[in-house]
């Protein structure tokens, strides 16, 4: 069917959501993960919005995973209570914490330094609360987190468990399987990462204590993890609109990314070959991540109002309100073809960080001519 | 003296403005720019803040620019008449400029292209309104503008010049300066800029076309331009922050940058010589406009908690919300150094992207301990 009328009258730029590919890829992974036996803690950070929420979390009580306290407030407020904040606390944070604990809210918190269990254990005890704990593991030298065979584990785990918290779970983050090209590449990751947590939880309940949650997730190893024996459940965030840089590791389609910014064009010239749109960083982000990849989109691929993507074309160059795209001298497109006030979609190299650069989301509905918005939870 | 104790207790990250080191970067532009006959008209985009427009605007008729129609919106909400929007025009934004107009606003558009000519021709005809007019003039093949020698610039001129619209004036911003290394060639770019607009001025009055205003800028080539003869106005934004950009281009000093994000570690790895805080791209942006510079500062350049830079330190990496700072097996820092809890500030890549980041803006003023805060005007 043919587009709604809103698509061509709404300001740009603007950021759209499909929302039957968005459907689509959380149906994807959700079945997969429900397959292998275990399950997904969403990663809210991408959107970090309510209304898209609803399509992730089953119910209030359904498990979360926020970057941060913002995050946690706002979908506390719009009625969610399973949250796992996964960046490491810093001490002044645990008021904040601590509020929601004492509205009843099951908020995890992360850490990985003797400092945090101390800081956390003297907070509890002086407002007489007990937190819930997961220790970060680090499987891929990506990020934060103990080794998984290291002796400050066990005693970190010994710190944390029954002084003013308990020690709920482990997590970690398969981040190196961003530079993954391969299938076999990315099973491997999975299965070091998922590896990590059990061997971490094996010798920390060999030490006496519970530790009963194991989180393992990215958006990668979920697509390609092979055996969760033991895993609890699966972290993933960019899964649900994909973008170019997860189209480059191989585990989406072009066809699948359900995020684009609709841009108008505000100029052209013919012998540059250069078209110009009202998309510039602002709209797009600086995000580059598709620089060191198998193909550079530049600032994002440009594909025409109805979201099929011109073969070569991307935006080349960004201002802070202008995009330039480069018409390659071998392009069967023209400047010509692209008039002064025409409409494109432009697909994100990263879906979180050019969302970061929208307060609002417009969703496309398949056989629907309703316009609606989604919100973004802003600030820390 | 010392810092006051805001700075200290605001949850983090959030980004602060030192108001010293930003009315100083004013006042040497302003005075330089003065001195050679010329006038700035700032371009608001960097911070889009009223409150930092007051620093920068004398009066409610002072010339301004902006980079969007919110911005313009906004800044005329704030009191503020005179608002050149530099960015192309795209036809159906003529209803918001029109808006603007009719209020009594002097709103000024920018084209450059025979489609954008016609239809403010045909809007103008058909609502009754007069436009006022710059073309963007291209004087190093950065962006949009006509070539000034180019036969399409008078055609283009005459399109626009009494066919509701004046011709107002002539715009071009050497972007190309931004790579320029040494004052020479910062000289050199500042020249080419002010002839391009000169030559074309020339042959545009020889056509009989008033075109009163000339208008060129960057925030390098106001600060070597050496003669603003003919020149109206000299536009610049990021000179007023400045940024780790214009250190390695050479306009400014680490000391005169006036934008920091203050944050907060939140873990280490000794072994690693790694510190994790929680500023990462949402804090920084995704910018790395130092990537390809003399100095690769990754995104920022780390400093205590009173601004004081460190030698060598830099955030290396960032996720969404941790940035990790590597520490050089030579730096006479440890580890050890940086507890957990320690807050720190990082001066930005490029001030335009980190501040856009954020909704508000938190600024120290010398001898005060009042917490002030400045707002963002927001979207398209």
């Amino acid at each position: 069917m043919s587009n709604p009328t809103w698509l061509s009258k709404l300001e740009t730029p603007f950021l759209l959501i499909d929302e039957s590919r968005f459907i689509r890829n959380i149906d994807r992974l959700y079945n997969r993960i429900g397959l292998l036996g275990s399950q997904i803690r969403p990663h809210l950070k991408t959107l970090r919005s309510p209304e898209a929420a609803q399509y992730l979390l089953k119910d209030s009580s359904s498990p979360a995973t926020v970057s941060t306290l913002a995050e946690a407030e706002g979908f506390v407020k719009a009625g969610y209570t399973n949250i796992l904040y996964a960046v490491g606390i810093a001490p002044h944070k645990l008021d904040r914490v601590a509020n929601l604990l004492n509205k009843g809210i099951n908020i995890h918190i992360l850490l990985d330094t003797p400092e945090q269990a101390l800081a956390v254990a003297e907070y509890a005890k002086a407002h007489n609360v007990i937190f819930s704990v997961f220790i970060e593991i680090d499987c891929d030298d990506h990020r934060g987190g103990l080794q998984p065979d290291s002796d400050e584990l066990i005693k970190l785990a010994k710190m944390v468990d029954g002084n003013g918290a308990t020690l709920t779970g482990l997590l970690t983050h398969a981040g190196g399987s961003y530079s993954c090209r391969t299938g076999e590449q990315l099973k491997a990751a999975a299965k070091t990462e998922c590896d990590a947590v059990r061997q971490a939880a094996r010798r920390i309940r060999e030490a006496g204590i519970a530790c009963p949650i194991l989180s393992v997730g990215s958006t990668p190893t979920a697509h390609y993890v092979e055996d969760l024996t033991g895993i609890t459940e699966v972290r993933a965030g960019v899964f649900s609109t994909f973008d170019l840089v997860m189209k480059n590791v191989g585990v989406c389609t072009l066809d699948d990314i359900a995020m684009s910014v609709v841009t108008t064009i505000i100029g052209r010239n013919k012998e540059k070959g250069w078209i110009l749109i009202d998309a510039g960083w602002m709209a797009m982000s600086r995000d580059r991540g598709t620089a060191e990849g198998p193909i550079d989109y530049g600032y994002g691929q440009v594909c025409n109002l109805d979201g099929h993507p011109y073969p070569d074309l991307c935006v080349s160059m960004t201002n802070q309100e202008h995009g330039i795209i480069v018409l390659p001298s071998e392009s069967s497109m023209k400047t010509e073809d692209f008039p002064v006030g025409m409409r494109l979609r432009i697909l994100p190299n990263h879906a979180c960080a050019t969302a970061s650069m929208h307060l609002q989301y417009q969703v496309l509905k398949q056989g629907s001519s309703e316009q609606e918005t989604w919100h973004r939870i802003t600030g820390w």
